[in-house]
């Protein structure tokens, strides 16, 4: 790409912790390298801002604010569910991505998300194959489920992790208090749809089998009630208590989830939840226990004041690695970490061609859990135990942390036409 | 009380945060005064320690591991729902407790809990007068609902505050991002049952009506639905989203909890929970949002990591005054806190009958809560601000955060006999 274009750079799915250290990485980046990037265009809740022309001027942020994403947790340019067709389906949402490109001069294109998103960038990238305005499309991959293929971990998931096994980590100090006459069997549902990552980092929280968590509920392994109510019974009965991690995707040996769904997403998932509510009645039913549960939702991926200083280091990298590949010419990858090492953890940054990432889950290995299915392996741990280290804890003002607000400055719209979404 | 006797410690009611805090605070400063106490023996599992002469010797404990209590959430030496009868009922368990005290020569009685402790620290003071056996009782106040009176708060509540206004921003960055598309209600279901001084805290999340959170459902405000999604949808046409706190404990006009009961706790007290997946249902089904909603349950009275540093002073100093007012002859009194000033904050400590604190709840004044009932007030925020600020992070190792595990070495017991409870 010869001479000085513009770069877009926009967030997609579902937020993380750090996935605005991300956008740091992209924008500090390309402002080292004013000869190739003119600006970066971020788009107003991603690709929609593309779509609609809803386009903020990162150069009108400040080089302290920019610093301050690293602090930020959410979308700070704002995200969006929102699945692009087949371009053979409907090409015209292409031509109108095309037309916002050419009039922003628009050469690179950043995209921030999971395998859904890792979708989008493959098809931008092939843009100028298909509808002949190429432009280098780079996927910078984010996701609290840690379900992208071809890459060690993905950013966001090591804070989310670190969030669940400190929950348990503390709340199973509460649940052993108060066990010989209050909660006996206290259960934490995390999100994380079909791959049990987030259930194994809930492991990290004990070391021996008498430490909580008791039981791993994995959306890989179908669930089964009775021999969960004898390892529940037999838990409380040689420990006093009991405390579950269960995955908001968890199934019934029939593939139905465990938790009735009523709703979708944009993207035609089932929207989950209540598992948590609906083991605890069933324990609370069977066994005759007091269960309480908590819902993590959220939470474990907006925590920003826990978040791993690991993941915030790789979330950053791979931002700014995106900036490097593009510069270097390429275009149709996704950013990858590489793990050379696991204790000390030693990682690298490479690439992975998007043909093998998008609409890919990696869910957990076999090998990553325990014959008896309600546990985490030693191999899974050295898998997962470096990807909670450290912390680095955002400035605190009047004793909560202090997010940064972008001024979010928009460019001048030059297409002259709206486009439907 | 000449000489050297022993003093009794123990945890009662839900534990918290920084109730260890209040340990350390007693077991340093009594081990400052061997000329006037023995060892503090601490109950294992509350006054169940007493009943059954399960104590645990707080000598053998390093000086480094009573130190590392504060760092430590939930209740080191175990913690119990237990009420006693009254003396005129069923004077046995009060025989019982006189004969474990003469047994282990214990002169000084430091309960820490809540409001229903409050009652058993009053009754054992009572024992010299009642029956014969002179016992110095000291309450230490704990509870993260807030609603002890005469003090101007209770530890362990600035740190359940702090969780809950650090949760409700950064939930509402990631709320914020993704409304256009995706989740529009957000919900965080918090811990307090009669008392609405948990959900006044997610209030500090936002300065201004458009910041999050938008909508406090207090306990002590009536619940009407119609007004309420009126007031949801009006915030979701005005800023794309609308976060709500509301409490376990909220009611009907009628006076039923939005959430049905379907069990009681060892006080009697109904045990609450899906106040937040009932409005989640009621906001889906009247106004077709999406809705997602989190349970901090336990994790916002457990959580450590991110316990206010005011609170930790605060419940290491009233454990340390605890046996200060005892040496100074006090009994039947509650150690309370005093506000000095607003901002900054100055404190002191005093003292408080137990007869003017056992069994009373201390709800939110009227003139904390806005007209329309869904905020806070400014006077509401003056008093809640110093009680959240500052941090004082635990110590981390390999990721996590590190509680102290004590011994835990069992005294001898001498009274020859099992006591039922």
């Amino acid at each position: 790409m010869p001479g000085v274009t513009n770069a877009f750079y926009a967030q997609s799915g579902g937020v993380t912790a750090v996935i605005n250290a991300s956008a740091a990485g992209v924008i500090e980046t390309a402002r080292q390298h004013p000869e190739r990037i003119g600006t970066v265009l971020a788009g107003h809740r991603g690709i929609l801002g593309a779509l609609t022309e809803d386009l903020i001027d990162t150069g009108q942020e400040s080089a302290a604010d920019i610093a301050a994403l690293k602090d930020t947790p959410g979308g700070a340019f704002g995200s969006c569910r929102y699945k692009l067709q087949e371009i053979a389906t409907d090409p015209s949402q292409y031509e109108r991505l095309i037309e916002v490109f050419r009039a922003h001069n628009i050469g690179y294109f950043f995209y921030n998300g999971g395998g859904d998103s890792a979708d989008t960038c493959l098809k931008v990238s092939q843009l100028g194959e298909s509808m002949g305005y190429p432009v280098q499309a780079i996927h910078i991959p984010k996701t609290i489920d840690n379900d992208l293929p071809n890459t060690d971990c993905s950013p966001g998931f090591g804070s989310a992790a670190k969030y669940v096994a400190t929950s348990v980590r503390e709340v199973g100090l509460d649940v052993e208090s108060m066990c010989s006459t209050s909660t006996k069997v206290f259960i934490l549902e995390v999100l994380g749809r079909h791959a049990g990552w987030t259930v194994a980092a809930g492991g990290l929280a004990g070391s021996s089998e008498a430490q909580p968590p008791h039981l791993l509920l994995f959306p890989e392994i179908r669930f089964e009630a009775e021999p969960f109510l004898v390892r529940v019974r037999d838990c409380v009965a040689t420990y006093g208590y009991c405390v579950i991690v269960a995955s908001e995707g968890l199934r019934r040996s029939n593939g139905d989830y465990v938790a009735d769904a009523d709703s979708h997403d944009a993207f035609g998932h089932q929207q989950l939840g209540g598992v948590a509510a609906t083991l605890a009645t069933l324990i609370r039913t069977q066994l005759g226990f007091k269960v309480h549960h908590a819902l993590a939702d959220y939470m474990m991926r907006a925590a920003r004041h826990l978040a791993s200083a690991i993941d915030l280091d790789q979330a950053y990298a791979v931002g700014k690695a995106a900036v490097d590949y593009a510069l270097a010419g390429r275009s149709g990858i996704m950013v990858s970490i590489q793990r050379m090492a696991d204790d000390p953890y030693e990682w690298t940054l490479g690439e992975a061609e998007l043909t093998g990432v998008a609409n890919i889950e990696k869910t957990m290995p076999a090998s990553y859990i325990s014959d008896d299915g309600y546990h985490i392996t030693d191999a899974c741990r050295r898998y997962l135990q470096p990807l909670i280290q450290g912390e680095r804890t955002p400035p605190f003002v009047n004793g909560l942390p202090r997010p940064v607000r972008l001024k979010k400055i928009r460019v001048d719209k030059k297409t002259g036409r709206d486009f439907p979404v």
